[in-house]
């Protein structure tokens, strides 16, 4: 194994790296834009989805499975929506040597596959709302540069779907999917800015788009995640509609909630550092290994004791293994910061004897604790370091967002802007143009608490126009 | 809702109705052999997925993800593998409006995507041996008539791979997996038998190929899983060679094992009844249901009492809800036989003053219990319900194999067919033809202890030779 790029001047290059090196995706399928996910990454990549699955399952959701090929004739129903997606689609045209009669999209995303499923499930106003998601694999032809969990061809995505009696309860909706999002992220450690993207930047088909962004360094940004209000933009289409308490026949409104791979991505992206990966426990493959450091004199009782440890930190619901192989313990402690691990118990002769362990956590704070509070000083050592790498990427988030009171800052600004938008689209294009990147759109809820901001928005940065409202805007991916 | 058709009688027409009356697939999607599993359903396959998680995990698999597009190119390096498939795979040809370069397979099963990584996985010795598996969605182009689970166009699927360094330990481990499969069928209180397919019926690639297969009454039978040896079939052509320990280059030898969502069609056919479904306890999307049983009088203290029991049992571990609607308590018994919960608490104003609870179990056996003893009581019943369904199974199962003694005997016999076979390519499909039908392969171990079974296979059942092995003969589902 060689030295890391440099993750602050050379990101993706470090990412790259320490994806490779660590083991958890294999880039080498012969195919552009498809992954293998190693067993290594593959533990990360099923412990969030346990992240999601338990976040969403206090608002109601509940897990379903449609397939994944949807036929034309559906897919065509909606047409913004297909016009969003037709260049992107895969075509299954053929099974074996016979041309299919109706040819099947590989789903980009499944509205297309649910709703006329919907139509069938949804008939009075006691059937709502129906919420439910999926995790599955979708399907994009993407044509820009590939990169593993950012931007990939066949991408894990976690989907939920809701159905609604009117507008306002999907926008509530809308409001309780973005509170469990917070949840999401405070057990990633991720900060975050949530944006209602600007009516050309919609979801196809959308009446708001709601985004979840992530600042990546050198004023980029990575989108993690999506909740849409769709209005009754599908329902009409595709049928979806009720009769209400008063007997008379509505259409229903609808949401969506996306969360694809890009936030394990966005965690790793984040929290890694020179050494390599640095998982937070909820995701980490490895939350404790266990090095066992042979002094000069005989083993003597180490390794039953560091099977007593292991034994029973597995019982304690951790996540943990003893690295008892060959090398020398240097090398183990080396293999398992770049791997991530955020918790290292070394176990040597003096610990067994005396009954304690060393503690080591991935951010280098070294502590003793006695065998017999063990399984109380690993839980409190990983909630301390789960608490200072928030803290930290909580530092790091806001340093990468910076205020632009007038517009010759945007062009020059090194980070992620944050400024004054009146709403009209020819200021946001110009903004656009530039940042040579993207209006992010307007920010939800208070800005980010930034050196030198303002209290009010300011005027538009463009334009001078006032209202305006807090807006971002960042290089593209 | 409607009686059930008989399931004696017209076991398909019983099978698809009880799938949609008791809501577990909604096979309305408008594509032929696509299905959507609904929530109901979907619990059921996810606690299949954690059975078989659990029963491989002991084995040293581990859990990975490959994707599901394989290149053509990769597809078609092993001969015989690409001739048994490519009448049945999709093809993707286009992106967007743009034909692909390479065109890409939906996978049927993932040997073609997986092996040109295990062979940069695999270099020395000590690599082996690699142990993985993915639970995924695979895709066949059937052309037969499409029934839920039993014959799908997309099917979810665990896919096991190992590479070994020699036949020998490759044929341990598909013993290993065999025992393995043993674990899976008690959990689902499932008898079958094993068989090694004849020559001409192997897994296109296969070196031999073992299949575990269940009677479904009418003589017909169900491969619901199969592990298959490869010997080095497919490393020559993928290049999986790796260097033993004298510094030797060795081609690995492989296997895989395969189990699909066959095995939860199995479970519903083969438990369920006149009533609906019978869900053993390990795959219950509702293990307890709780059902309010108001009196005459005022409820009193009925809701907090059922609250207080269901937090109990929740807390247990187990998937317990009350059923709190409007309906009277005889219809929610109706609905939840038909549903199949292994267990139905009543509580009434009764059961409430005396802090007692009444267990009825989904085949019919009734108890009282104290409130004190509530958790060892409920887990109390759905043991002794799970071993009674298990025994039940296993006698339908013994009463569906039939001893056949003579050639005249195997057109006649009304069940799955057992007897002597030479071995012979040609008296195997005189077998099948008489049997207008398959013969499945000789039987792995122990014949099943049928009536009338002499000690030794007899003489083969068409040309009379001996020594000859048992097998059997099944008519096609």
């Amino acid at each position: 194994m060689t030295e890391l790029p440099s993750k602050e001047n050379a990101f993706f290059e470090w990412y790259n790296e320490v994806l490779e090196q660590a083991f958890v995706i294999d880039k080498r399928y012969p195919v552009k834009g498809l992954n293998v996910w190693t067993p290594f990454g593959f533990q990360a990549l099923a412990a969030m989805d346990r992240i999601l699955r338990d976040a969403v399952a206090p608002l109601g959701y509940e897990e379903v499975n449609f397939p994944a090929l949807i036929p034309e004739t559906e897919f065509q129903k909606e047409k913004d929506h297909i016009k969003g997606f037709d260049r992107q689609v895969y075509w299954v045209t053929h099974g074996g040597a016979t041309p299919l009669d109706v040819r099947l999209v590989l789903r980009p995303t499944s509205e297309t596959a649910m709703y006329p499923i919907f139509a069938l499930w949804v008939r009075s106003h006691t059937d709502l709302p129906l919420r439910v998601f999926q995790i599955v694999n979708t399907f994009r032809y993407e044509t820009k540069t590939t990169r593993p969990m950012f931007r990939v061809r066949e991408i894990h995505f976690f989907e939920g779907h809701t159905v609604q009696r009117d507008e306002q309860s999907a926008a509530q909706q809308v409001e309780k999917d973005l509170g469990s999002f917070r949840v999401i992220a405070e057990a990633l450690g991720l900060s975050y800015l949530v944006h209602r993207r600007p009516e050309w930047d919609k979801f196809p088909g959308a009446h708001y788009s709601l985004a979840l962004d992530i600042p990546l360094g050198e004023g980029r940004t990575l989108q993690i995640g999506t909740v849409h209000h769709y209005r009754d933009n599908f329902s009409r289409p595709y049928g979806i509609s009720y009769e209400d308490a008063g007997g008379e026949r509505r259409f229903a409104h609808q949401t969506t909630y996306g969360i694809s791979e890009r936030l394990l991505g966005a965690v790793i992206g984040i929290h890694g550092d020179s050494k390599g990966l640095v998982w937070p426990p909820s995701v980490a493959p490895v939350q404790v290994v266990i090095v066992p450091v042979p002094g000069k004199g005989p083993a003597g009782n180490l390794t039953p004791y560091a099977e007593e440890i292991e034994g029973r930190l597995r019982k304690a619901g951790l996540r943990v293994r003893t690295d008892d192989g060959p090398d020398r313990p240097g090398a183990k402690y080396y293999l398992w910061e770049l791997k991530g691990a955020p918790l290292r118990l070394e176990v040597g002769p003096r610990e067994s004897s005396g009954r304690t362990v060393t503690l080591v956590d991935r951010l280098g704070h070294r502590s003793q604790a006695s065998a017999d509070t063990l399984e109380a000083a690993v839980t409190g050592a990983l909630e301390r370091f789960r608490v200072e790498l928030s803290s930290r990427a909580r530092a790091a988030f806001l340093g990468q967002i910076e205020f632009v009171a007038a517009a010759s800052g945007l062009a020059t600004a090194k980070n992620v802007r944050l400024f004054g938008w009146c709403g009209a689209e020819k200021c946001g294009h110009a903004v656009d143009e530039a940042v040579g990147g993207s209006l992010l759109g307007t920010v939800e809820g208070p800005p980010p608490p930034v050196p030198g901001l303002p209290t009010d928005p300011p005027s538009c940065v463009i334009c001078g126009a006032t209202p305006s409202r807090w807006a971002t805007a960042s290089r593209p991916l």
